[in-house]
């Protein structure tokens, strides 16, 4: 078979023949020049059967006024972890990550996090109450709230718990489980300050309580200055309404901040001057330190990172040359850098940010890497533009110990086997 | 009702007090400061009742592992003219336009075109074949093409029978039928440059033969300096794998060009020293000249754009403040500016660009429009960077006659009636 030919002929890493391209002087980039995947000369002895599908007509427009993915694709969806929570109403699924093309995750696949199930909310009866220290309490219907002036962003959502069960040791050998509580989407709504300014929100209000619709009435204190600052309120994913488990018709981005912040099914905006200490930042969301003490309100997503491939789920087949992809992001701004190990973290090079490289989004890396077929221990490390590194899992533990389950943004090791298989490991 | 007396307010257009935003120095924005939609002060008697979702715990996780959009959505759908062509499986369905969000099209509801029906294309058992004046002729699996180093970018296709109904007179009351046969995603694949290195492109070859896996045998010629430009192979879209209806598993995207030359379903290119002039090139995809002769190759989409909101599907409710949204694009380069007329081209003012303005990818504009009751004439004109203004239809008949059917960029004019209701017209 010609294709078996092509792939020997990557094993033996044969330098491929560019006389002809050189030649042409063909603007080549600098990821082929250093050295591409390679084939090497492979005459094509006869073209390939023509498939049945090509001898056919296929059927017509008419059928799919929606459509769906390939039968074929069966696997990318969001999976979820029985015994994470007490009950499937309070439990979170997530992206496969490790199929996600790009910086946009699908709508379809976008994690899920609930507190009380998934409230089928009608967006004739669903209003928008703002109201505290405001000079002007009003009420908002969608119509309204789709008529004032519109904003789109591109922005991730994370939970604070994605990584939480690798405190402690590897737990799941799955990108799919350590990653997956995260998606990026493009966003439309209007700035929170418009609605804010509408209402005449008051010099004394400092904190907002912000809450959604669903059973949980799911609630958390917003400082202003983030309010006033780049929130939205959005009722737009991805160039459609919100999803229903992303919080349809209505629902808060807190662009950067851990994703329970970013209020889903957004129902009543309360302005005041402290903040509430509801059960979700005070008995939730908080990090018990070795002291015993407890830290809350930490709402930013740190500088982070992680290779999807190769990944366990997506291992690779025999030495060669690969193309190590991986997704970074940051609640603080832009991804400035991203370093590769090959080797567990002694040696480092850098990768390649893929544009566009956007503010509190995901964001697109890869670098070459020739395999020889040996042991290997892959890992990212991010930099973001305010500076801050991504740490290591021992770092983070000498800091906060153990005890933690959030805001692990600590770096990812994948080991790769000779078989080529890979597993999720944490170095001493 | 309060709803009520908001909107009443809104409609005596009463100015909204500002102090203690002003005083407390937030940072509105432009827009707002120039006269959003004001809501004067309103007093909330009570706040909403409390509705049943918000009293109930809904679905767990586990019940939905692709999710779909809200059942109260059902109207973002594709929709197609059942007389427009010979028979469904060389038709068309039309984007949504008028309910799009954001720059991104969602995968569901992007329009198609096909040529003998969608084929369903097993990915096992697909093949890229690269030929003729090579120096190495290939035979890529989807595998192969994945491996090698990968490519993200957010492009619009645009069908060039897009408005082509409009050329003699105003046909159709919708936006999704004037300007539907386009979308706006994120594509990731590899550039097709390095698939030719990899074949070892020859100096002579001029031209490229693409073809599609269809049972049509789709296939248009390309110029090799486009090819080596920006034009993509990809099987990604939006995140996920190409829609089938988008050439799942293969498809090609040559940026900014009209979009039968993006063939789906890519099974083969060949490399030539002049064009293949095959019959998508020649009966069709040319226009027929006033003067009897026909232009061909007219690859480039140029400047373009379109208000969706209002729109003959969005009307507006009343005299008051709006915000006019719309999309602009070019198949040359950026967005550089929109202006919108509201009396049909006498007077002009400059939209605000949403930002990402991306090269040969959907732009937002809004402007904001006060809107007396009077009839008025809503039009867009986008110009871009490469300093190509948005002509209007009376410009482009002058020079082309009524006999094409394809790449009419003209301005679109909607005509609001004193009721709210808009309506597709052509002024002379």
């Amino acid at each position: 078979m010609v294709d078996q030919a092509i792939e020997a002929s990557r094993r033996v890493r044969e330098p491929a023949q560019r006389r002809s391209l050189l030649r042409a002087g063909l603007g080549l980039g600098g990821a082929l020049a250093v050295g591409a995947p390679r084939l090497a000369r492979a005459a094509i002895a006869a073209p390939p059967a023509d498939p049945d599908w090509s001898q056919s007509v296929g059927p017509g427009i008419g059928d799919i006024t929606y459509g769906m993915p390939s039968t074929f694709e069966a696997d990318m969806i969001r999976r979820n972890v029985p015994w994470l929570t007490a009950s499937p109403e309070s439990s979170i699924s997530f992206t496969p990550l490790q199929y996600q093309q790009g910086i946009i995750t699908p709508s379809g696949v976008f994690f899920e996090r609930y507190h009380a199930g998934r409230p089928t909310v009608d967006p004739a009866g669903h209003r928008l109450m703002i109201h505290g220290m405001v000079d002007r309490p009003l009420v908002f219907t969608m119509a309204d709230i789709k008529r004032l002036p519109a904003e789109n962003r591109i922005h991730f959502i994370e939970c604070p718990a994605n990584g939480g069960m690798e405190w402690r040791a590897a737990q799941l050998n799955s990108l799919q489980y350590t990653h997956g509580m995260i998606g990026c989407a493009e966003w439309t709504g209007l700035k929170l300050s418009t609605l804010l300014a509408e209402a005449g929100l008051q010099t004394r209000a400092k904190w907002l309580l912000v809450e959604g619709a669903d059973g949980a009435h799911m609630a958390r204190s917003l400082p202003i200055e983030k309010a006033l600052d780049d929130v939205l309120v959005v009722y737009g994913q991805n160039g459609e309404a919100l999803r229903p488990e992303q919080g349809y018709p209505l629902r808060l981005i807190v662009p950067g901040w851990q994703g329970n912040v970013n209020i889903k099914w957004l129902r009543r905006i309360q302005a005041g001057d402290q903040p509430w200490y509801t059960r979700e930042e005070t008995s939730k969301y908080t990090e018990l330190m070795p002291d015993g003490h407890a830290r809350g309100f930490t709402w930013p997503i740190y500088a982070k990172s992680v290779i999807t491939f190769p990944c366990p789920e997506m291992p690779v087949k025999g030495p060669g040359i690969y193309e190590i992809r991986g997704l970074a992001w940051s609640g603080n701004g832009k991804i400035r850098q991203v370093d590769i190990s090959t080797d567990g973290g002694i040696n480092w090079m850098r990768a390649r940010l893929h544009d566009p490289v956007l503010s509190k989004a995901l964001t697109r890396f890869t670098a070459e890497w020739r395999w020889d077929g040996k042991p290997a221990f892959l890992q990212s490390r991010a930099v973001d533009d305010t500076g801050v590194v991504q740490p290591t899992l021992a770092e983070l533990r000498a800091v906060r110990g153990t005890n933690p389950v959030y805001n692990n943004n600590s770096i990812q090791t994948w080991q790769v086997k000779p078989d080529g298989s890979v597993f999720n490991v944490q170095l001493s």
